[in-house]
């Protein structure tokens, strides 16, 4: 509720047009719907020009088919991370499109196909174990209305490899980098591009690498000042800031 | 140098207007120049949009003064951060127009005011004592060509001050957030706005804050989808993506 | 034993009532009974207000089973955390009210329903995710004789969701917020409420959340003073001093 | 702004006794005041019951100043925690009752000491080197208007002298147990009393102590359930959770 | 081979009753037997009084069995740790004095009885669930040839228990302390013996016990000055080094 | 490309015998192969001297075989590590010589068994459990054409085994160490030599061995001027890097 | 206060040789008496055999004077670890027989020289950089009435050093062992030796050492079964526990 | 002493030629002297091929300059690192060659000058700051006998100016790389040559860097096989492993 609304309110109340207890009402309501487990905020869309997304993990699988089914009632489109086949199964007998990916376990409804990003939005990822974290971020980046350029296994260790990529990079118009272990590739591509490049540390590794800890500090130390990083394996925050970046 | 520029550059040599030696040499230049210390970048801005700041800690003040005198040679604008006043002070004999920031320790000549931003950055701290990390942040920004909002003291605690901001932040093309202790702040502020969040740790706190390790695994762990972090009291880096951001 | 006893037993002794041996005896006495494995402790109820709790994890089924007893024997009332079905079961056999609550491995026998609590208790949780966490702090604080209201799914994310809870909020006596991920419900809770906040700090989340460490120091650096925190998961500890500061 | 208050601003709307504009304004207007730097919250008495505390550390002597000032225009009493007798000197110019703590570095101003807490709260430390917490925790409840019993030097490595004082302990309606090393001292006391107990490890030791980690942990996993913890050396929260607890 | 050796082995040399050949060999000669996988140590037992340890995790069944033939071949006793049942069956088919504990995974052959302590060593637990550990130490202990004292479930919650086995504890020549969560039992412990405490933190808990470290930082701090610590779960290096105290 | 091959394409460019679509087509064109999920460096060869191994952790079996069968094409010898039988026997259908190591998981084909080294290479372990990723050293650097003498169980506990070692020790040119538990076996070895001590640490241990980290800082510490240090249980790395040494 | 004498008491108060109000006195009576800031515990020379000492650090000079001067006045030796030369100047005046060393900052009153251990301790470190803490070590056992055989500088990078002072180290009856860095000492020498062995670990070293951490975890997985460990720099602890072990 | 000393020495007590007290002189001598504080190592330079080097911090000027003037009897060269000028200054009065260099705090004589290294050793850094790390590298590498090429500010984030090196990276035997921040230049380094590669993570950055955690980190999980690490800061260790891969 704007200012704008707010005043039509109060005229409507001066105005004898409301009553005071639906104006009390009207004030106090949040548009959210309750479900007694999860409050679905079917106004999310509004703010943030992309329904909610259903983080699978530490939820039941009621919990997940309830609410994705509230959230399909009034979205042509859904996301939901950190889940597996058996969702995917039940989902479709409702939703045919229902995808499934295995590799990174998520469930995707795919309907609404129109573009909303301004250009392309490059993935790009060290090595071939990274990829399930770069799929995700594909995958929503999608989902949000994006054209997708994906670049796999452009390690540090093989400088040539990441330069030979240098034009498809500089094409885009926001990079994400996953990468595990030492984490260095953001950096090599930040100093390629001018545009934000958002960095995934992967928990790809072992020993020192700290289940990704090793590659979220050095992202985080990053020398390419264009650089900002979300959580170790965190594909779906990567692909979702850039679509706002690709939307403004 | 594009592929434009290499096949000009293999065209002169098959018209035999450009010597091999002298393809060999432009093939293999890259356009920076040697200090002996440190290799200054004049290229940074044709690939960035702005020429190479310089971060003072660690260096000493001839070396800071010289990479300072490089770059201005070139560059009407220049950020020092971390440094002192002194470098201010000697670097005002020759630039009239040096400002120097106590607070944050920064030194700034902003000659060219041109506007590059397509929008407003709003730059947001939570406490009085977060302060210096937001003026880093809004310094770098402002250099780069930006309308800036400030608005601190907008802590969790008091979430009414932060809900009374709305307006502002919703105005706003890219945010910047800066908080010590718990971190909390990004994430209210991604909750209020559908615009990338930018976080920001800082060292504010004692006890088991652990100098902003706290805010930071706070920031990388936020509910709100839209929130990437940098590193604690990386200020710049903050401003400076914003300002990539707002550039687009 | 406090000082008036003292006297009253010296003062016996010294009548000839009690004979040296029984004193002796008396004043090295400790009210709990041992099972090998386990001292029960029956006055525990009288210096803290209420039964031995069991704590599951890390006891076989015969040590739980063999505690149960011997406090069933002086107690209505029971209550057994980290365990599993089994247990009720084998308990249901001889204490038909035993239930058991899957989500949080709670088993409980409630039979004395008398109130003890002055006030209202909130048990509050930032995520569907958290809700075993709640759980458990609400069925300790039942059992222990307190009216509970669970406010769920409110995280700082929708700052708007929690700020519609304030009326409930504002009614309790004493707060217990669940979350997991960065942490932040507590303080903003914390600057709602003018009485304790207990938090909660949950293992919910994935990557730099560490299994709760997290949301573990954003909680400890909370900016609202009115915050204390438990360990990880420990909803019934945020349950039970709940429960004592609401009998004061 | 609670409910009957919004309904009467409505019903003056309705009856024309409000403009629009005014009841636009007091529906957005937040009640705190904006110094640039600081927006001093008056509303926080009514609120929690106690005015604004300064928390000094990382704000400049003329901020603190200013803020303090705000205050004291609509308050009796002010704690000024982690400051410097500096600051207490330029206050007494204005302020003669103004108190200076060296050992806590606590400032104080305590005009209004009628009594606000139902009972006595109890504030132990384990050695002479934990005073200087407890002394900030003691200072807090003083002047929220509590008697504080304090109870110095018994670490449980001498558990005598710890028992001898059980009397002290269980005449507490709330307990402040400060400790540094390895923080064992709120499991011991917490075994005691049937009250809650509001653990402050403190950064006193060395080594392993990490700087009050070692504590930290310790009384996060302490096995007495009644005990609660805050910030390594947070004597403040500690003393101003204990009052609130107190107040109920 | 001692200093009176090398003489003896020189002086047949000069006498000729040694050849140089065999004297370099014997000089060079180290007393273990090679098995390929393990050098088995039969002389530790005259270094250190009791014959090798086998510990069991991270080795085939096939290489524990082999280096349990080769030590029982030249002893008496016999201790596997962190091993499981079929060990157990296996040996016994050749050595029927085989026990197994299953609580702590020890394979035992104590067929030499003869005492070797000096005095009696107390092993004394927290709670129920850090048996396994105690267990582990208590067998180590015996097999050394001490008679041991066990206290189960003196946590210092419920200080009045342990102050009530005051006796048994000041009756023992060197204490064993085994304690998870916080790990505050040991500083209780060693205030109220006048002899050493070997402190075990063991990995019961959950959450910011972080698998043990909470208990080991507390130990480690102790106040108590006569406490030193071994590894997390190290009941067999806490018996040893009480066996060899309880040995001088 | 050295300076030569681009001096003869420019000569060819010059000429008209290289089109400039094909000149620029070979400046950009890197030795590398896609399978689409991973660029296969058939070159590594040419630049470290040996084709590219396969680290098989995180990838599944159809990438592992995919990417063997493209090395295999160009290269006599092959090392899968972190794999399972499996692997091996799929491989095997094709490449009989296919050799499986179970202990390490290692995957080898070994034909060109030409000697590279100079020099032998040592690879020592401190204890049974070490001999996995002793192992996988031993594997990796025989298949890089090195001659291994391998030294198992010499721990610093038993100094003299190790010292009866010397003369091995000092006949090595490059000695690799694994160790786990305190890591201390590299500081020992490293002051019997004069040669480069490549450390490794492994997770072998248990409580606050912390999975490697204990052995990883004590290697990092060393007071051994000659030794450097890799990955926790990285074999691989250091067989690899011995090799490079040992070639040189 | 032992059975006996409580049987001797409660005869007494039997017999009426005692007063009610005596016995409830002497039965609460803790032997400690109080300054305020510390309770002096006489009485730990007759549990623990030694007076108590003082840890100067975190006290001002008034309390630490005001502990001594108490302390004196029973106990004919007295030691202030962490302390500074003013306290030596101070106390000299008192009692001409203080002693200061700057290298550890102990100041020592040693004037009952009557020797209490039944043989010799021998103190090891590892460099010339730990010797402050081997003398913190030294000092307390001496002045517990301890032969200290101090052995410097024989690290394992030089094996041989160490191995030439096996005789004084098997001459000793409880070793402690003061090493940083990697902190391998105490391994090398458990195996050395068939007594306990107290590992001190040191803050020598720098980057990776962490301020003592990897000596201090090194210690800890230590593969000599005969080594526990006291706190990073605690050398008057481990002198403590020597002296202890001692006397037995 | 090898084999063929000792054959000599037995055979010489066999012939009578050396008294049996002379032989057990001579087998239990060894080769350091002792400064009662230090161990001073004369036939190092027979082991390891470069005389002593001293560890400057820790230590006393007097324990320094002590242990210097020992070495100075028998060695052309020397090297004190984490020194300070004063110490050159005593060291030139004797010894007029002595250099001091401010940047790195390294003490050199280096008299001998003769090369011992077989090739070059590239000492490469990534940022101006990491200069005095590099420095330390390159002084021990030149005292040791190696021409070495430093080549500084070729950071990860300008990708192109580490490939304009990589002629000269490619013509080194092995290469030291120093960086702190995020530590990425090894792996990018280790992918363009074919030699071993020692990286030495420095302390330069700030926040999450964790004065060289971050970067420590990022090389011990370096994707580029051909690298090992040191310790943070650890220029010195660097240069002494590189010296005896050079000379192999």
């Amino acid at each position: 509720m704007d200012e704008q609304q707010l005043r039509e309110l109060l005229e409507n109340v001066r105005a004898g047009d409301a009553s005071i207890d639906r104006a009390v009402e009207r004030l106090r309501h949040m548009p959210f719907e309750d479900l007694g487990y999860a409050k679905v905020d079917h106004h999310r869309a509004l703010r943030q020009g992309f329904s909610e997304v259903i983080f699978g993990k530490g939820k039941t699988d009621e919990q997940v088919l309830g609410i994705a089914g509230k959230l399909l009632e009034r979205s042509q489109n859904l996301l939901i991370t950190r889940t597996h086949s058996g969702i995917a199964e039940r989902l479709r007998a409702d939703v045919p499109e229902t995808e499934y990916f295995p590799l990174s376990g998520v469930v995707r409804v795919w309907r609404d196909r129109s573009p909303r990003g301004k250009g392309r939005i490059a993935v790009v990822c060290a090595g071939t174990s990274d990829i399930p974290v770069a799929e995700e971020a594909q995958l929503a980046a999608e989902v949000m209305g994006n054209e997708v350029d994906s670049i796999h296994d452009v390690g540090v260790a093989g400088i040539h490899r990441l330069i030979s990529q240098s034009e498809r990079l500089q094409a885009a118009r926001v990079v994400v980098v996953c990468a595990g272990m030492e984490g260095a590739l953001p950096s090599a591509v930040g100093g390629l591009v001018n545009v934000p490049v958002i960095a995934v540390p992967t928990s790809v590794g072992y020993g020192a690498s700290f289940n990704g800890l090793a590659a979220l500090l050095g992202m985080l130390n990053s020398c390419s000042s264009n650089v900002t990083v979300v959580n170790i394996d965190n594909g779906f925050g990567a692909g979702y800031v850039a679509s706002l970046i690709n939307r403004i």
